[in-house]
């Protein structure tokens, strides 16, 4: 079959032991499904900023543009945390997102049987909860001019948050779409009583709207959305937001399922194309000692099959896989009910790997 | 004593009937501790709206100004919602707190033992939750320039998010000031590794934070904030934030605490000027028929007896008054486990005057 380019991203702390894991289900699948895939590691976020003095080296995004996905481990730590600006592993974010078109940030929020003690909303609350924050990637308030200047009372600091009509199209129709594939409902969510940007959000969505008739849509601000979040999860299916939204929104989705440290996400672009993460961060405090969940970067894997591939055959044998090592009773530490039981990062992978 | 002057605006919904209960409050306070209060009633939001033609009336304004605080019930309902902006409730809520000077708004969030199980939270993450939401309430995004304008992609939509020292400066040192007065403990919220405006806060905090050296600062991301709210929220004293995700914030640590229709909230202006209101809406759909909680409001006038008129014997007396009724057993039926005996508005007010 045709050959599928990966770009690797290794990152820092956990990233590259989750990472590995990953890389191991790709030979899996090669051998299973008869794919080829060829995979390209590159250098992004602190690592970088160490060996080449940037965050995001030109190579590295050539390497990301040349292939047909990326897979993410994570990036940051404290070790940059006090950098500069530009020497700071969210700039590469925000400019790996920008550079390659990741205009739409999708963040399944999923609660996984064997975590549903771990959250902390009751369980009877939790029930039933599965839903998917479409978050816009490339626009708002992170993208628009930013400045200091000195105004009548002492310095002061701007941002500037823009949408055009085309980034909110573009984002709301695929939030449309994959309602539609979902449970067919869709929450907007917008600050439309107090922003210009908000209401140009909103009027665009009513101007779709009608396209998606099977589609129930509801209007939600921001602040109201916060609250039915924890009031009532189990009732969204799919949340489309603006980029600041999103963020908090879909980490307050990804907390109260519990099973933050188990959740993919997916970055696209146009066409095809995407970037594959973990939802959890760099972890550095536990980074080298095997005590990271290969979990979320294996189902990220899954999802860029399913989503840039269309290898649905693989995603969902590599998720039954996942589901199988988890009901077998198997456990990293920072899943394990007893932790003197866990197994290790690569245990795990290795268990996976073996049940697909 | 001195006369104290209290502009009353009951405002849309129940806010006529929570507002009256809190009226009753004000004479039983009047004949027990000797103080003397003067009322004046003013227009304000949809009720303004349709007697008026405007949401804010320019006397409703002056009778602010002239008095030493307000007490506001609650304004907005679906009837205005699709009103253009000058003619909607918001608008007028924008308003006010501008001319009013209203930089400061104080939102506690804390846990009610009778509605410990109204929570979607396990009561043991919740045990102890008692914290204060400081958001700056006059500047950020909400008030910046906006604008529509025909860009290179179509229409687009432009909100400025504006904030110097100055503002910063002041809502920082009253945080800092309360945390002194709680468990020494503040989280200041910011996004400083995106937005400038956030970075000019973050500064701001550090310097001031040398002042007040008992008081335990931590810098958390908003995204992480609203994390964290679901995962520690007993670990939270005070919070302070601007506006936006105040706003976003505030609401999303109201309903974690399962006691929203119970919480009050102050706007503070410049010296000890103020602006009392309920946390909840104004619940359109039981208005009028006696279901209403007035307690939040009654905790509101509470609130403004300590904070604005140093009324502390009176506060604390309302305070332990509803404790009292509550203990007894007494629910309106938002809060009632058995809805049958359920008392109503006036009842919930009549016991509060009768234990003070
Ligand atoms: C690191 C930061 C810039 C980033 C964001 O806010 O987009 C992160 O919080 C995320 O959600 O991916
Ligand atoms: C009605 C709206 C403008 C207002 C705000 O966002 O400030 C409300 O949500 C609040 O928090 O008081």
């Amino acid at each position: 079959s045709e050959v599928k380019k990966i770009a690797v991203i290794a990152g820092d702390g956990i990233g590259p032991e989750v990472v590995a894991e990953a890389e191991k289900i790709l030979k899996k699948a090669e051998e299973l499904f008869g794919y080829t895939f060829e995979t390209e590691h590159a250098l992004f976020g602190g690592i970088a900023i160490d060996e080449r003095g940037t965050p995001l080296p030109e190579d590295t995004l050539e390497i990301c543009r040349s292939a047909d996905a990326v897979l993410l481990g994570a990036v940051g730590g404290p070790k940059w945390d006090n950098n500069p600006k530009e020497l700071r592993p969210e700039t590469g974010l925000l400019g790996i997102r920008k550079a390659l078109g990741l205009f739409s940030n999708l963040r399944p929020a999923v609660v996984f049987d064997c975590l549903k003690d771990a959250s902390t909303l009751k369980p009877e609350v939790l029930e039933g909860t599965d839903l998917m924050v479409v978050r816009e990637l490339t626009g708002g308030i992170y993208f628009g001019e930013k400045l200091r200047r000195q105004g009548e009372h002492g310095e002061e600091a701007v941002d500037t948050c823009v949408y055009n009509v085309t980034e909110v199209e573009r984002i709301v129709r695929q939030a449309f779409e994959i309602a539609g594939k979902r449970r067919n409902k869709l929450a907007s969510v917008d600050k439309a009583n107090v922003l210009e940007t908000s209401r140009l959000w909103r009027e665009v969505v009513n101007r779709i709207a009608p396209e998606y008739p099977q589609v129930e849509l509801e209007h939600v601000l921001v602040d109201n959305c916060a609250m039915q979040l924890l009031r009532r999860p189990s009732s969204f299916d799919v949340i489309v937001t603006e980029n600041m939204f999103g963020d908090i929104l879909s980490d307050e989705a990804a907390m109260l399922t519990g099973s933050i440290g188990m959740l993919a996400s997916a970055s696209l672009g146009e066409g095809s194309y995407g970037l594959y993460e973990p939802v959890h961060g760099s972890a550095p405090d536990i980074a080298g000692q095997g005590l990271a969940n290969p979990i979320a970067t294996i189902l990220s894997l899954a999802l860029m099959f399913r989503m840039t591939f269309g290898y649905e055959d693989a995603a969902a044998a590599i998720e039954a896989a996942v589901a199988e090592v988890l009901d077998a009773g198997h456990r990293t530490s920072d899943i394990a009910v007893d932790k003197s039981k866990a197994i290790s990062t690569t245990e795990m992978g290795d268990l996976i790997v073996a049940a697909i």
